[in-house]
């Protein structure tokens, strides 16, 4: 192996590692290269991993997870870093084992409805690989242009249409996985229903990285629907909004999306790249999709219209063709990145609650708004009641940093009272390991952390994510703070 | 506590248990009354509980866990004792927990679309429940008018609407839990959305009692369908009726159920308590049920007829109305019983298979018959590959029990062969453990037993279920033929 001499470092696991992935392209360690590794999609936390591997096939991440475990390295699996709760940030100078060479599309199988993908393999690419034969991939989330379907895996990550199509772990089938010793097993097989013994491939999807790096992954695939047709909804009030919402899913209709934004997201939207003309007066816009047999749309898009005019919408309209559709949807789906057009930073929230409380959990937001002197844009998916309160702020200004975690806690700490959760979509990462705490009791969580131990009894997998540790959340909230200082 | 003095036995740990149940009615623990309890739905293998109690409240259970766990005495939960593959019975001398006291129905949330149960509610009693108002619960195993909520969960039961709805950890929001040291926990709280951390629901979802007892069930409700139509299509071989099964799902539609009869299974149920007068000479008849809004049923229907043509269908009918949709479902759903008009004895057996499979596999189940010489009845949901042969025998002819059971073992074989598994509904139990190793390598199934483990670490409740164990399988097998040999 030749190349080893190209590899400059004291470091004498870089070199071994660097054998194991087979060439020097396939691993970086200098510090200037590991800088664009130090954080994900949560940026409010860096910290500087030891080095990034890139495997090529499932037998060369068994074998570096085989050799950290036998030389106590800290690591964890990384896809495109789009993860909003710090899930692949390297606490602990982890080896990262980035997935994005095993991109691969490994199989299509129609007449099963299930494809067969490698982590790295991009969500979308799978939906235009297979859209001309008629199907798609449902779980879209709103990064999934970018996002790799083995972190949409370990965040057990939802998306606009999860509404009526469920989360990832609703189309997960299979999955092969590199335990935290190196042993591979299967799961789920080929993919066919569910298989006897315990739920494993529910236990590991949405696991965070934590229990094992997923190395191959069987998706259901959808036929896709005939017909397909989409509205927005202006309100002169939030209430007015919500109240459509829960009208609309109590008629019975479950509608592929129901996604709303209330004025500040709209300001925000509006002056980002995707503009599509809502009203600046608005306080609140509902984008609602129905999708189906085209006999049925048509029935059921009235009804919505009769529902929104009976809260007293202003003004309602139904996409007149794909292109308009397009652009309603790219107008929704860069809204987080939009805040950065009226904000020079944002931290996006990630609450779920029953959907009948949704107008009492706005105005609570409001009020942590008008508390903590932060202005707060609520973008989310209604339907299925997951809030995103973003929370705007300026890092530059000392102390902002601080407030706005603060602030975003609070939101949670309301949805966890109203009897919701702290995470939809995101995850917990590292952003709500102290939150976990809402909504765990202590013996509930030691149920969870037994788990971990008998998968990662090491713990050398992504440690120090998901759960809080007595006296450990703290120090973390201190170490966020002094590091957000910086 | 006076009624003390009314137990009659020198066994101790049934006073103490008395005591904790609170009256002599609630626990059961001679000879003729434990007869009853040698069993389930799995009738091959008999094995008496130490004593049967009957709890009223969780406290009661995690006293009586509590109990078991300081005094090592073996346990297990039961519910109506319908399981199919042995889950209930009490292979090591157990304490059975009946948890056909707790029975309420506590909540339902219409807003929400959920509701609280206590496990020993029965299954159909929920949607008669909230029928009147416009509601169902949807996983509907074909015992659902007697089998309680509480076993659905522990075996993760489908039925015939599982197709278009899902299984029933598809419908669970949130469990209570003792745990197998008598810890009370909480999962999915207040049932919104995925919770943070594993996905512990999963996990005990389906974990057929090994885990955990469920003492509270949040389950999600759905809205009734605006319509609904049952088209019953008769076909002379079972080739061209797997093929429209096929053409039926790759056109796009998910009937809300499609069943599949074969000819002996026809001669079994038109000669039991539910006739609707199928052909004698047909060899296989689809049962298929279409559901939504009504202006999509009748094309969806439209479309089913034309593939039903398309492959030769020999007649083929619609509903006329709700009464005679009753009768077809009440044909089919009392299937399994209808064996005993045709024979003295049978064995049902439960493994799925890719749909595309369906053919070769029929074909293979076929011989298997001839070769054994026992005949076998199909009775399946054809729309997701889940196969229900039934081996038809008689147990007083020696050596035909064996046979029977070689003989469903062998399918299970067949569908694993084929990239299928060996369960789909009915659990492992203690009839398919050993079949458990047709799917999974040992390190597989040390995963899974290392999880089992963790939540029950003296392996005091529903011990010898679920896993093989090496050399214990043989034994096992062993016991069962020298039971059945009785």
């Amino acid at each position: 192996m030749a190349f080893l001499k190209e590899i400059k470092t004291n470091d004498q696991h870089i070199h071994k590692l660097a054998g194991i992935v087979g060439s020097a392209r396939s691993i970086l360690y200098k510090k200037e290269d590991l800088l664009a590794y130090d954080c994900d999609g949560f940026t409010i936390h860096k910290h500087l991993p030891r080095a990034v591997v890139f495997p090529k096939n499932t037998e060369e991440v068994a074998a570096v997870v085989k050799y950290c475990h036998e030389n106590d390295l800290p690591f964890l699996a990384r896809g495109a870093g789009t993860g909003l709760s710090g899930g692949a940030i390297p606490l602990n100078n982890e080896i990262i084992i980035s997935m994005v060479k095993m991109k691969r599309l490994l199989r299509v199988d129609l007449e099963n409805r299930r494809a067969v993908v490698e982590p790295g393999f991009v969500n979308l690419k799978l939906t235009n690989s297979i859209s001309e034969r008629g199907y798609y991939y449902a779980p879209d989330p709103s990064s999934q242009y970018c996002c790799t379907i083995g972190g949409n895996v370990a965040e057990n990550a939802g998306g606009a249409h999860c509404l009526k199509y469920g989360v990832t772990t609703n189309h997960i089938l299979g999955l092969e996985v590199v335990l935290p010793n190196g042993e591979i097993i299967e799961i789920g097989k080929d993919g066919v229903a569910d298989e006897p013994g315990y739920d494993l491939l529910g236990l590991l999807t949405g696991s965070e990285g934590t229990l094992g790096i997923v190395t191959k992954i069987t998706v259901r695939i959808l036929k896709n629907p005939e017909g397909k047709q989409t509205v927005l909804a202006y309100f002169d009030n939030v209430a007015d909004g919500s109240q459509a919402v829960s009208d609309i899913i109590s008629s019975g209709i479950v509608p592929a999306a129901l996604e709303m934004m209330d004025k500040t997201a709209i300001e925000g939207v509006e002056a980002a790249a995707f503009p599509v003309g809502h009203p600046k007066d608005i306080e609140a816009v509902l984008l609602i999709e129905v999708d189906g047999i085209t006999a049925g749309i048509d029935e059921q898009i009235e009804q919505i219209l009769t529902v929104c005019r009976s809260r007293n919408v202003r003004e309602v309209k139904v996409a007149r063709d794909e292109a308009e559709r397009g652009r309603w949807w790219a107008n929704r789906k860069t809204g987080f990145g939009a805040m950065g057009a009226i904000s020079p930073d944002y931290l996006v929230q990630d609450g779920v609650i029953p959907r009948s409380k949704l107008p009492e959990v706005l105005a609570r937001i409001n009020q942590i708004s008008e508390e903590s002197g932060l202005r707060i844009a609520n973008i989310f998916h209604a339907g299925d009641g997951n809030l995103h309160p973003l929370v705007l702020f300026d890092a530059r200004v000392p102390g902002e940093t601080e407030k706005a975690l603060e602030a975003g806690s609070l939101c949670l700490k309301v949805c966890a009272d109203v009897g919701g959760t702290i995470t939809g979509e995101h995850g917990v990462g590292i952003e709500k390991r102290e939150e976990m705490r809402f909504v765990f009791t202590e013996e509930e969580i030691a149920a969870q952390t037994d788990v971990r131990e008998v998968f990662n009894p090491k713990n050398l997998l992504n440690a120090g994510k998901l759960f809080p540790s007595p006296g450990r959340c703290v120090e973390i909230k201190k170490e966020m703070k002094a590091s957000a200082a910086l």
